[in-house]
Protein backbone atom coordinates (compact mmCIF):
# COMPACT_ATOMS: atom_id res chain seq x y z
CA UNK A 1 0.00 0.00 0.00
CA UNK A 2 1.31 3.48 -0.65
CA UNK A 3 0.44 4.98 2.74
CA UNK A 4 2.85 2.27 3.98
CA UNK A 5 5.87 3.00 1.41
CA UNK A 6 5.45 6.61 2.19
CA UNK A 7 5.73 5.86 6.28
CA UNK A 8 8.52 3.47 5.36
CA UNK A 9 10.47 6.55 4.10
CA UNK A 10 9.93 8.84 6.73
CA UNK A 11 10.85 6.38 9.22
CA UNK A 12 14.25 5.97 7.36
CA UNK A 13 14.33 9.81 7.23
CA UNK A 14 13.59 10.11 10.98
CA UNK A 15 16.21 7.41 12.03
CA UNK A 16 18.68 8.84 9.59
CA UNK A 17 18.10 11.81 11.50
CA UNK A 18 18.73 10.03 15.02
CA UNK A 19 21.87 8.64 13.35
CA UNK A 20 23.37 11.82 12.15
CA UNK A 21 22.67 13.51 15.68
CA UNK A 22 24.63 10.07 16.95
CA UNK A 23 27.80 10.87 14.80
CA UNK A 24 27.59 14.56 15.69
CA UNK A 25 27.83 14.00 19.18
CA UNK A 26 30.74 11.39 18.75
CA UNK A 27 32.57 14.23 16.67
CA UNK A 28 32.22 12.46 13.61
CA UNK A 29 32.93 14.26 9.88
CA UNK A 30 30.10 14.43 7.44
CA UNK A 31 31.41 11.52 6.05
CA UNK A 32 30.95 9.65 9.05
CA UNK A 33 28.03 10.75 9.84
CA UNK A 34 26.53 9.62 6.65
CA UNK A 35 27.51 6.30 6.81
CA UNK A 36 26.17 6.32 10.66
CA UNK A 37 22.99 7.90 9.26
CA UNK A 38 23.04 5.39 6.31
CA UNK A 39 23.50 2.26 8.85
CA UNK A 40 20.83 3.35 11.18
CA UNK A 41 18.06 3.85 9.01
CA UNK A 42 18.68 0.79 6.42
CA UNK A 43 21.17 -1.47 8.67
CA UNK A 44 18.43 -3.83 9.82
CA UNK A 45 16.65 -3.95 6.28
CA UNK A 46 20.18 -4.84 4.62
CA UNK A 47 20.67 -7.31 7.39
CA UNK A 48 17.28 -8.75 6.63
CA UNK A 49 17.76 -9.33 2.89
CA UNK A 50 21.24 -10.63 3.32
CA UNK A 51 19.93 -12.84 5.66
CA UNK A 52 16.74 -14.29 3.00
CA UNK A 53 18.84 -13.50 0.34
CA UNK A 54 16.96 -11.15 -1.12
CA UNK A 55 19.25 -9.39 -3.33
CA UNK A 56 20.50 -6.48 -4.62
CA UNK A 57 19.04 -5.45 -1.19
CA UNK A 58 16.03 -3.06 -1.21
CA UNK A 59 17.55 0.09 -1.14
CA UNK A 60 20.13 -0.33 -3.75
CA UNK A 61 16.98 -0.70 -6.17
CA UNK A 62 14.95 2.46 -4.50
CA UNK A 63 16.56 6.03 -4.82
CA UNK A 64 14.11 7.36 -2.61
CA UNK A 65 15.79 5.84 0.58
CA UNK A 66 19.13 7.11 -0.43
CA UNK A 67 17.54 10.38 -0.78
CA UNK A 68 15.59 10.34 2.53
CA UNK A 69 19.09 9.44 4.35
CA UNK A 70 20.34 12.62 2.52
CA UNK A 71 17.42 14.69 3.55
CA UNK A 72 18.20 13.68 6.88
CA UNK A 73 21.54 13.94 7.22
CA UNK A 74 20.89 17.90 5.60
CA UNK A 75 18.58 18.44 8.22
CA UNK A 76 20.59 17.78 11.22
CA UNK A 77 23.40 19.41 10.14
CA UNK A 78 21.74 22.60 9.27
CA UNK A 79 18.52 22.64 11.55
CA UNK A 80 19.66 21.09 14.84
CA UNK A 81 18.23 23.63 17.07
CA UNK A 82 14.42 23.48 15.37
CA UNK A 83 15.21 19.29 15.70
CA UNK A 84 15.49 19.63 19.21
CA UNK A 85 11.82 21.77 19.25
CA UNK A 86 10.13 18.80 17.10
CA UNK A 87 11.89 16.40 19.55
CA UNK A 88 8.12 14.84 19.94
CA UNK A 89 7.05 14.71 16.81
CA UNK A 90 10.76 12.94 16.15
CA UNK A 91 10.19 10.48 18.36
CA UNK A 92 6.84 9.85 17.45
CA UNK A 93 7.43 8.87 13.61
CA UNK A 94 10.63 6.98 15.23
CA UNK A 95 8.24 5.14 16.19
CA UNK A 96 6.22 4.61 13.53
CA UNK A 97 9.22 4.03 11.26
CA UNK A 98 9.37 0.94 14.03
CA UNK A 99 6.39 -0.28 13.46
CA UNK A 100 6.06 -0.12 9.41
CA UNK A 101 9.90 -1.41 10.02
CA UNK A 102 8.53 -4.27 12.02
CA UNK A 103 5.74 -5.26 9.05
CA UNK A 104 7.75 -4.38 5.77
CA UNK A 105 10.83 -6.36 7.07
CA UNK A 106 7.79 -9.17 8.03
CA UNK A 107 5.96 -9.27 4.83
CA UNK A 108 9.30 -9.07 2.98
CA UNK A 109 10.54 -12.52 4.53
CA UNK A 110 6.73 -14.39 4.25
CA UNK A 111 7.58 -13.66 0.32
CA UNK A 112 10.72 -15.94 0.72
CA UNK A 113 8.88 -18.95 2.41
CA UNK A 114 9.98 -18.90 5.53
CA UNK A 115 7.89 -20.37 8.99
CA UNK A 116 5.97 -17.20 10.38
CA UNK A 117 8.03 -17.46 13.46
CA UNK A 118 11.51 -16.46 11.22
CA UNK A 119 9.23 -13.68 9.58
CA UNK A 120 8.34 -12.68 13.28
CA UNK A 121 12.15 -12.31 14.20
CA UNK A 122 13.48 -11.14 10.80
CA UNK A 123 10.75 -8.17 11.05
CA UNK A 124 12.29 -7.83 14.42
CA UNK A 125 15.48 -7.87 12.93
CA UNK A 126 14.85 -5.34 10.21
CA UNK A 127 13.48 -2.43 13.46
CA UNK A 128 16.37 -2.96 15.24
CA UNK A 129 19.53 -4.24 13.68
CA UNK A 130 19.87 -0.80 12.29
CA UNK A 131 20.37 0.71 15.83
CA UNK A 132 22.35 -1.95 16.84
CA UNK A 133 25.23 -1.60 13.77
CA UNK A 134 25.18 1.94 14.51
CA UNK A 135 26.67 1.28 18.09
CA UNK A 136 29.30 -1.26 17.21
CA UNK A 137 30.19 1.45 14.63
CA UNK A 138 30.70 4.20 17.22
CA UNK A 139 31.95 1.57 19.58
CA UNK A 140 29.17 1.41 22.60
CA UNK A 141 27.95 -1.98 23.84
CA UNK A 142 24.07 -1.73 21.89
CA UNK A 143 21.43 -0.05 24.10
CA UNK A 144 19.65 -2.57 23.13
CA UNK A 145 21.22 -5.04 24.33
CA UNK A 146 21.34 -3.88 27.94
CA UNK A 147 17.79 -1.89 28.56
CA UNK A 148 15.43 -3.32 25.51
CA UNK A 149 12.68 -0.99 24.09
CA UNK A 150 12.21 -2.06 20.62
CA UNK A 151 12.18 -5.62 20.60
CA UNK A 152 9.27 -6.37 22.61
CA UNK A 153 7.07 -4.41 20.85
CA UNK A 154 7.95 -5.51 17.49
CA UNK A 155 7.19 -9.21 18.36
CA UNK A 156 4.28 -8.55 19.71
CA UNK A 157 2.99 -6.66 16.87
CA UNK A 158 4.04 -9.49 14.77
CA UNK A 159 2.73 -11.89 16.27
CA UNK A 160 -0.81 -9.69 16.14
CA UNK A 161 -0.51 -9.34 12.75
CA UNK A 162 0.28 -12.94 12.01
CA UNK A 163 -2.83 -14.06 14.03
CA UNK A 164 -4.79 -11.08 12.25
CA UNK A 165 -3.62 -12.84 8.76
CA UNK A 166 -4.90 -15.97 9.75
CA UNK A 167 -7.95 -15.02 10.60
CA UNK A 168 -8.06 -13.20 7.15
CA UNK A 169 -8.81 -9.41 8.27
CA UNK A 170 -8.71 -7.06 6.27
CA UNK A 171 -5.30 -5.63 5.22
CA UNK A 172 -6.02 -1.67 6.56
CA UNK A 173 -7.13 -3.11 10.15
CA UNK A 174 -4.39 -5.08 10.26
CA UNK A 175 -1.86 -2.75 9.68
CA UNK A 176 -3.22 -0.22 12.01
CA UNK A 177 -3.62 -2.59 14.77
CA UNK A 178 -0.18 -3.76 14.10
CA UNK A 179 1.07 -0.31 14.03
CA UNK A 180 -0.68 0.67 17.06
CA UNK A 181 0.22 -2.00 19.38
CA UNK A 182 3.83 -1.49 18.79
CA UNK A 183 3.25 2.20 19.53
CA UNK A 184 1.57 1.53 22.55
CA UNK A 185 4.10 -1.29 23.77
CA UNK A 186 6.79 1.38 23.31
CA UNK A 187 5.18 4.47 24.73
CA UNK A 188 4.11 2.97 27.80
CA UNK A 189 7.04 1.17 28.38
CA UNK A 190 8.97 4.36 28.23
CA UNK A 191 5.93 6.54 29.64
CA UNK A 192 6.43 4.18 33.06
CA UNK A 193 10.57 3.02 32.14
CA UNK A 194 9.17 -0.29 32.09
CA UNK A 195 12.19 -2.86 30.41
CA UNK A 196 12.99 -6.53 30.54
CA UNK A 197 14.52 -7.98 33.19
CA UNK A 198 18.17 -8.24 33.34
CA UNK A 199 19.75 -12.11 32.04
CA UNK B 1 24.36 -38.20 8.38
CA UNK B 2 21.51 -38.27 11.24
CA UNK B 3 24.51 -38.07 13.99
CA UNK B 4 25.84 -35.32 12.54
CA UNK B 5 22.59 -33.38 12.55
CA UNK B 6 21.52 -34.03 16.05
CA UNK B 7 25.69 -33.37 16.96
CA UNK B 8 24.80 -30.03 15.29
CA UNK B 9 21.90 -29.20 17.06
CA UNK B 10 23.62 -29.84 20.22
CA UNK B 11 26.38 -27.87 19.46
CA UNK B 12 24.11 -25.23 18.67
CA UNK B 13 22.54 -25.61 22.11
CA UNK B 14 25.87 -25.48 23.97
CA UNK B 15 27.04 -22.34 22.05
CA UNK B 16 23.83 -20.63 23.21
CA UNK B 17 24.82 -21.49 26.82
CA UNK B 18 28.03 -19.86 26.85
CA UNK B 19 26.52 -16.68 24.65
CA UNK B 20 23.96 -16.35 27.26
CA UNK B 21 26.45 -16.85 30.37
CA UNK B 22 28.63 -14.17 28.39
CA UNK B 23 25.60 -11.82 27.80
CA UNK B 24 24.67 -12.16 31.74
CA UNK B 25 27.63 -11.62 33.10
CA UNK B 26 28.47 -8.06 30.90
CA UNK B 27 24.46 -7.43 32.89
CA UNK B 28 22.51 -7.42 29.76
CA UNK B 29 18.86 -7.84 29.81
CA UNK B 30 16.92 -10.92 28.40
CA UNK B 31 16.65 -9.97 24.56
CA UNK B 32 20.33 -8.93 24.87
CA UNK B 33 20.74 -12.47 25.96
CA UNK B 34 18.74 -13.94 23.21
CA UNK B 35 20.72 -12.25 20.83
CA UNK B 36 23.80 -12.73 22.11
CA UNK B 37 23.02 -16.16 22.32
CA UNK B 38 21.89 -16.71 18.72
CA UNK B 39 25.11 -14.48 17.09
CA UNK B 40 27.05 -17.12 19.32
CA UNK B 41 25.61 -20.48 18.15
CA UNK B 42 24.62 -19.37 14.53
CA UNK B 43 26.69 -16.24 13.49
CA UNK B 44 29.63 -18.61 12.00
CA UNK B 45 27.66 -20.65 9.97
CA UNK B 46 25.34 -17.58 8.65
CA UNK B 47 28.08 -15.39 7.70
CA UNK B 48 29.30 -18.64 5.93
CA UNK B 49 25.97 -19.07 4.20
CA UNK B 50 26.21 -15.20 2.91
CA UNK B 51 29.34 -15.12 1.43
CA UNK B 52 28.97 -18.64 -0.47
CA UNK B 53 25.37 -17.26 -1.75
CA UNK B 54 23.25 -20.01 0.36
CA UNK B 55 20.07 -18.18 1.33
CA UNK B 56 17.58 -18.14 2.65
CA UNK B 57 20.99 -18.65 5.29
CA UNK B 58 20.34 -22.41 7.33
CA UNK B 59 18.65 -21.81 10.04
CA UNK B 60 15.77 -19.69 8.59
CA UNK B 61 14.86 -23.25 7.10
CA UNK B 62 14.87 -25.38 9.96
CA UNK B 63 13.22 -24.28 13.41
CA UNK B 64 15.12 -26.81 15.06
CA UNK B 65 17.65 -24.35 15.30
CA UNK B 66 16.10 -21.49 17.14
CA UNK B 67 14.96 -24.30 19.65
CA UNK B 68 17.84 -25.14 20.56
CA UNK B 69 18.86 -21.36 21.16
CA UNK B 70 15.77 -20.56 23.12
CA UNK B 71 16.55 -23.67 24.56
CA UNK B 72 20.20 -22.42 26.08
CA UNK B 73 19.25 -19.69 26.63
CA UNK B 74 16.45 -20.92 29.00
CA UNK B 75 19.08 -23.73 30.37
CA UNK B 76 21.29 -20.75 31.04
CA UNK B 77 18.92 -18.16 33.18
CA UNK B 78 17.13 -20.65 35.56
CA UNK B 79 19.87 -23.50 36.04
CA UNK B 80 23.39 -21.44 36.13
CA UNK B 81 24.38 -23.25 39.50
CA UNK B 82 23.71 -26.79 37.45
CA UNK B 83 25.38 -25.27 34.34
CA UNK B 84 28.52 -24.85 36.38
CA UNK B 85 28.32 -28.53 37.64
CA UNK B 86 28.44 -29.65 34.42
CA UNK B 87 31.23 -26.96 33.06
CA UNK B 88 33.48 -30.25 32.12
CA UNK B 89 30.97 -31.71 30.16
CA UNK B 90 29.32 -28.45 28.34
CA UNK B 91 33.14 -28.09 27.38
CA UNK B 92 33.37 -31.38 25.43
CA UNK B 93 29.95 -30.40 23.63
CA UNK B 94 31.42 -27.01 23.11
CA UNK B 95 34.53 -29.20 21.46
CA UNK B 96 32.32 -31.19 19.68
CA UNK B 97 30.24 -28.80 18.36
CA UNK B 98 33.43 -26.90 16.86
CA UNK B 99 34.61 -29.99 15.05
CA UNK B 100 30.84 -30.59 13.82
CA UNK B 101 30.59 -26.45 12.59
CA UNK B 102 34.09 -27.28 10.89
CA UNK B 103 33.03 -30.45 8.85
CA UNK B 104 29.29 -29.13 7.91
CA UNK B 105 30.62 -25.88 6.33
CA UNK B 106 33.20 -27.19 4.52
CA UNK B 107 31.01 -29.62 3.04
CA UNK B 108 28.66 -26.78 2.60
CA UNK B 109 31.06 -24.97 0.66
CA UNK B 110 32.15 -27.71 -1.68
CA UNK B 111 28.91 -28.01 -2.71
CA UNK B 112 28.46 -24.64 -4.00
CA UNK B 113 32.13 -25.52 -6.07
CA UNK B 114 34.53 -23.64 -4.33
CA UNK B 115 38.43 -24.78 -4.32
CA UNK B 116 39.22 -27.05 -1.18
CA UNK B 117 41.44 -24.69 0.52
CA UNK B 118 38.40 -22.14 0.49
CA UNK B 119 36.46 -24.74 1.92
CA UNK B 120 38.59 -25.55 4.48
CA UNK B 121 38.37 -21.97 5.41
CA UNK B 122 34.74 -21.61 5.27
CA UNK B 123 34.73 -24.15 7.98
CA UNK B 124 36.82 -22.77 10.12
CA UNK B 125 34.81 -19.40 9.86
CA UNK B 126 31.88 -21.50 10.51
CA UNK B 127 33.08 -22.99 13.38
CA UNK B 128 34.98 -19.70 15.08
CA UNK B 129 33.33 -16.51 13.82
CA UNK B 130 29.92 -17.03 15.63
CA UNK B 131 32.57 -16.24 19.00
CA UNK B 132 34.29 -13.22 17.60
CA UNK B 133 30.78 -11.64 16.73
CA UNK B 134 29.90 -12.25 19.94
CA UNK B 135 33.23 -10.53 21.02
CA UNK B 136 32.46 -7.39 18.90
CA UNK B 137 28.81 -7.15 20.40
CA UNK B 138 29.97 -7.31 23.34
CA UNK B 139 32.59 -4.72 22.69
CA UNK B 140 35.48 -6.85 23.83
CA UNK B 141 38.78 -7.23 21.02
CA UNK B 142 37.33 -10.81 20.12
CA UNK B 143 39.41 -13.24 22.13
CA UNK B 144 40.27 -15.54 18.86
CA UNK B 145 42.39 -12.80 17.43
CA UNK B 146 44.48 -12.45 20.82
CA UNK B 147 44.92 -16.11 21.93
CA UNK B 148 43.88 -18.61 19.45
CA UNK B 149 42.59 -22.11 20.90
CA UNK B 150 40.05 -23.00 18.04
CA UNK B 151 41.59 -22.18 14.24
CA UNK B 152 44.55 -24.20 14.48
CA UNK B 153 42.17 -27.15 15.37
CA UNK B 154 39.69 -26.30 12.60
CA UNK B 155 42.17 -26.16 10.12
CA UNK B 156 43.99 -29.38 10.58
CA UNK B 157 40.79 -31.17 11.14
CA UNK B 158 39.79 -29.64 7.62
CA UNK B 159 43.04 -30.65 5.62
CA UNK B 160 42.60 -34.02 7.20
CA UNK B 161 39.22 -34.45 5.94
CA UNK B 162 40.02 -33.70 2.42
CA UNK B 163 42.60 -36.06 2.32
CA UNK B 164 40.52 -38.78 3.38
CA UNK B 165 38.21 -37.96 1.10
CA UNK B 166 40.64 -37.71 -1.93
CA UNK B 167 41.64 -40.93 -0.88
CA UNK B 168 37.49 -42.03 -0.69
CA UNK B 169 37.57 -43.41 3.08
CA UNK B 170 34.71 -44.36 4.33
CA UNK B 171 32.12 -41.09 5.38
CA UNK B 172 31.78 -42.88 8.76
CA UNK B 173 35.33 -43.16 9.56
CA UNK B 174 36.51 -39.30 7.84
CA UNK B 175 33.98 -38.10 10.42
CA UNK B 176 35.32 -40.07 13.55
CA UNK B 177 38.94 -39.02 12.40
CA UNK B 178 38.18 -35.28 11.84
CA UNK B 179 36.19 -34.56 15.28
CA UNK B 180 38.88 -36.45 16.84
CA UNK B 181 41.50 -34.90 15.96
CA UNK B 182 39.80 -31.21 16.26
CA UNK B 183 39.10 -32.30 19.73
CA UNK B 184 42.40 -33.62 20.28
CA UNK B 185 44.37 -30.59 19.23
CA UNK B 186 41.93 -28.28 21.51
CA UNK B 187 41.87 -30.35 24.34
CA UNK B 188 45.45 -30.81 24.37
CA UNK B 189 46.18 -27.06 23.82
CA UNK B 190 44.49 -26.04 26.63
CA UNK B 191 45.24 -28.63 28.61
CA UNK B 192 49.57 -26.86 28.29
CA UNK B 193 48.53 -23.61 27.62
CA UNK B 194 49.57 -23.85 23.82
CA UNK B 195 48.92 -21.02 21.75
CA UNK B 196 50.25 -19.55 18.20
CA UNK B 197 53.32 -17.10 18.48
CA UNK B 198 52.17 -13.50 18.60
CA UNK B 199 52.32 -11.32 15.29
CA UNK C 1 41.78 -5.53 -18.47
CA UNK C 2 44.80 -7.73 -17.61
CA UNK C 3 46.48 -4.32 -15.97
CA UNK C 4 43.56 -3.66 -13.53
CA UNK C 5 43.48 -7.03 -12.13
CA UNK C 6 47.12 -6.96 -11.12
CA UNK C 7 46.62 -3.48 -9.64
CA UNK C 8 43.64 -5.05 -8.09
CA UNK C 9 45.61 -8.01 -6.54
CA UNK C 10 48.74 -5.81 -5.68
CA UNK C 11 46.15 -3.39 -3.62
CA UNK C 12 44.85 -6.68 -1.79
CA UNK C 13 48.52 -7.33 -0.89
CA UNK C 14 49.32 -3.64 0.36
CA UNK C 15 46.56 -3.73 2.39
CA UNK C 16 47.00 -7.29 3.49
CA UNK C 17 50.61 -5.79 5.15
CA UNK C 18 48.25 -2.86 6.28
CA UNK C 19 46.26 -4.72 8.06
CA UNK C 20 48.92 -7.50 9.44
CA UNK C 21 50.95 -4.43 10.44
CA UNK C 22 47.95 -3.25 12.60
CA UNK C 23 47.43 -6.93 14.19
CA UNK C 24 51.03 -6.79 15.27
CA UNK C 25 50.56 -3.41 17.17
CA UNK C 26 47.56 -4.27 18.67
CA UNK C 27 49.45 -7.45 20.22
CA UNK C 28 47.85 -10.23 18.45
CA UNK C 29 48.74 -13.57 17.46
CA UNK C 30 49.45 -15.41 13.94
CA UNK C 31 45.85 -16.22 12.94
CA UNK C 32 44.52 -13.01 14.41
CA UNK C 33 47.39 -11.12 11.76
CA UNK C 34 45.86 -13.05 9.13
CA UNK C 35 42.02 -12.15 9.87
CA UNK C 36 42.20 -8.72 10.61
CA UNK C 37 44.89 -8.86 6.77
CA UNK C 38 41.91 -10.52 5.18
CA UNK C 39 39.79 -7.94 6.28
CA UNK C 40 41.55 -5.00 5.58
CA UNK C 41 41.83 -6.60 2.10
CA UNK C 42 38.78 -8.20 1.17
CA UNK C 43 36.00 -6.55 3.11
CA UNK C 44 35.22 -4.02 1.49
CA UNK C 45 34.30 -5.88 -1.90
CA UNK C 46 32.87 -8.75 0.56
CA UNK C 47 30.19 -6.70 1.46
CA UNK C 48 29.73 -5.01 -1.39
CA UNK C 49 29.22 -8.72 -3.36
CA UNK C 50 27.00 -9.61 -0.72
CA UNK C 51 25.09 -5.78 -0.61
CA UNK C 52 24.53 -6.77 -4.48
CA UNK C 53 23.94 -10.41 -4.63
CA UNK C 54 27.41 -11.48 -6.26
CA UNK C 55 27.70 -15.02 -4.71
CA UNK C 56 29.71 -16.94 -3.92
CA UNK C 57 31.75 -13.21 -3.03
CA UNK C 58 34.67 -12.86 -5.21
CA UNK C 59 37.42 -13.89 -3.81
CA UNK C 60 36.22 -17.88 -3.16
CA UNK C 61 36.03 -18.24 -6.55
CA UNK C 62 39.91 -17.10 -7.32
CA UNK C 63 42.72 -18.62 -5.36
CA UNK C 64 45.10 -15.57 -6.27
CA UNK C 65 43.09 -13.36 -3.75
CA UNK C 66 44.14 -15.84 -0.98
CA UNK C 67 47.61 -15.91 -1.83
CA UNK C 68 47.83 -12.00 -1.59
CA UNK C 69 46.66 -11.85 1.62
CA UNK C 70 49.15 -14.49 3.19
CA UNK C 71 51.72 -12.59 1.10
CA UNK C 72 51.35 -10.12 2.87
CA UNK C 73 50.78 -11.11 5.99
CA UNK C 74 54.89 -13.51 5.35
CA UNK C 75 56.03 -10.13 4.45
CA UNK C 76 54.76 -7.94 7.48
CA UNK C 77 55.54 -10.57 9.77
CA UNK C 78 59.26 -11.32 9.01
CA UNK C 79 60.04 -7.93 6.95
CA UNK C 80 58.64 -5.42 8.73
CA UNK C 81 61.97 -3.14 9.34
CA UNK C 82 62.22 -3.55 5.65
CA UNK C 83 59.29 -2.55 5.29
CA UNK C 84 59.13 0.65 7.06
CA UNK C 85 61.85 1.45 4.44
CA UNK C 86 59.43 1.11 1.33
CA UNK C 87 57.08 3.11 3.35
CA UNK C 88 56.62 5.36 0.30
CA UNK C 89 56.21 2.89 -1.77
CA UNK C 90 53.84 0.90 -0.16
CA UNK C 91 51.79 4.28 0.30
CA UNK C 92 51.83 4.90 -3.23
CA UNK C 93 50.29 1.81 -4.17
CA UNK C 94 47.77 1.99 -1.25
CA UNK C 95 46.35 4.58 -3.27
CA UNK C 96 46.93 2.88 -6.37
CA UNK C 97 44.62 0.34 -4.55
CA UNK C 98 41.82 2.14 -3.44
CA UNK C 99 41.50 3.83 -7.03
CA UNK C 100 41.16 0.59 -8.49
CA UNK C 101 39.29 -1.26 -5.76
CA UNK C 102 36.28 1.89 -6.57
CA UNK C 103 36.82 1.40 -10.24
CA UNK C 104 35.76 -2.47 -10.30
CA UNK C 105 33.61 -2.13 -7.12
CA UNK C 106 31.80 0.16 -9.42
CA UNK C 107 31.79 -1.67 -12.51
CA UNK C 108 30.57 -4.23 -11.02
CA UNK C 109 27.97 -2.81 -9.02
CA UNK C 110 26.60 -1.92 -12.39
CA UNK C 111 26.75 -5.38 -13.96
CA UNK C 112 23.89 -6.17 -11.83
CA UNK C 113 21.39 -3.25 -13.36
CA UNK C 114 21.72 -0.86 -10.16
CA UNK C 115 21.78 3.34 -11.03
CA UNK C 116 24.99 5.16 -11.36
CA UNK C 117 24.62 6.54 -7.96
CA UNK C 118 24.31 3.76 -6.43
CA UNK C 119 27.06 2.05 -7.80
CA UNK C 120 29.56 4.77 -7.24
CA UNK C 121 28.35 4.48 -3.27
CA UNK C 122 28.93 0.37 -3.93
CA UNK C 123 32.96 1.36 -5.43
CA UNK C 124 33.63 3.60 -2.09
CA UNK C 125 31.95 0.92 0.03
CA UNK C 126 34.51 -1.73 -1.90
CA UNK C 127 37.51 0.99 -1.14
CA UNK C 128 37.01 2.17 2.36
CA UNK C 129 34.86 -0.47 4.04
CA UNK C 130 37.59 -2.72 4.61
CA UNK C 131 39.10 -0.88 6.86
CA UNK C 132 36.70 0.20 8.55
CA UNK C 133 35.48 -3.51 9.35
CA UNK C 134 39.42 -3.98 10.38
CA UNK C 135 39.03 -0.90 12.99
CA UNK C 136 35.64 -2.36 14.48
CA UNK C 137 37.57 -5.82 14.79
CA UNK C 138 40.36 -3.88 16.98
CA UNK C 139 37.69 -2.08 18.92
CA UNK C 140 38.79 1.07 17.64
CA UNK C 141 36.20 3.62 16.40
CA UNK C 142 36.74 3.49 12.77
CA UNK C 143 39.40 5.95 11.38
CA UNK C 144 37.70 6.91 8.18
CA UNK C 145 34.44 7.94 10.28
CA UNK C 146 36.40 11.09 12.18
CA UNK C 147 38.64 12.16 9.61
CA UNK C 148 38.19 10.85 6.09
CA UNK C 149 40.73 10.25 3.61
CA UNK C 150 39.42 8.01 1.25
CA UNK C 151 35.80 8.10 1.08
CA UNK C 152 35.79 11.86 -1.26
CA UNK C 153 38.24 10.78 -3.33
CA UNK C 154 36.47 7.72 -4.43
CA UNK C 155 33.46 9.52 -5.13
CA UNK C 156 35.21 12.13 -7.20
CA UNK C 157 36.69 9.17 -8.81
CA UNK C 158 33.50 7.40 -9.47
CA UNK C 159 31.63 10.55 -10.59
CA UNK C 160 34.45 11.11 -13.36
CA UNK C 161 34.27 7.64 -14.32
CA UNK C 162 31.26 7.92 -15.02
CA UNK C 163 31.18 11.03 -17.22
CA UNK C 164 33.81 9.61 -19.22
CA UNK C 165 31.56 6.55 -19.79
CA UNK C 166 29.02 8.22 -20.46
CA UNK C 167 30.29 10.41 -23.27
CA UNK C 168 32.16 7.07 -24.60
CA UNK C 169 35.86 8.16 -23.69
CA UNK C 170 38.11 4.50 -24.67
CA UNK C 171 38.51 2.51 -21.74
CA UNK C 172 42.17 3.01 -21.02
CA UNK C 173 41.96 6.78 -20.86
CA UNK C 174 38.67 6.61 -18.30
CA UNK C 175 41.11 4.13 -15.82
CA UNK C 176 43.85 6.44 -16.50
CA UNK C 177 41.81 9.44 -15.31
CA UNK C 178 40.13 7.99 -12.57
CA UNK C 179 43.01 6.35 -11.56
CA UNK C 180 44.76 9.96 -11.09
CA UNK C 181 41.99 12.11 -9.70
CA UNK C 182 41.52 9.43 -6.73
CA UNK C 183 45.32 9.43 -6.30
CA UNK C 184 45.50 13.18 -6.57
CA UNK C 185 42.73 14.00 -4.34
CA UNK C 186 44.08 11.41 -1.38
CA UNK C 187 47.73 12.78 -2.19
CA UNK C 188 47.00 16.53 -1.56
CA UNK C 189 44.51 15.84 1.36
CA UNK C 190 47.55 14.17 3.14
CA UNK C 191 49.93 16.94 1.98
CA UNK C 192 47.69 19.61 3.50
CA UNK C 193 46.53 17.82 6.00
CA UNK C 194 42.69 18.46 4.29
CA UNK C 195 39.60 16.87 5.74
CA UNK C 196 35.86 17.54 5.66
CA UNK C 197 34.12 19.51 7.95
CA UNK C 198 33.12 18.16 11.47
CA UNK C 199 29.45 17.14 11.82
Amino acid sequence: MLIIYFLDLIGTLVFAISGSLSAKEKGMDVFGALVIASVTAIGGGTLRDMLIGSTPVGWLGDLNYLYCIFGGLFLSLLFKSVLSRVRRALFLFDTIGIAVFTILGLEKSLDVGVHPIIAIMMGTVSAVFGGLIRDILTNDVPLILRKEVYATACVSGGVLYMGLKYFGVHEIITYSATISLIMIIRLVSIRYNLSLPKA
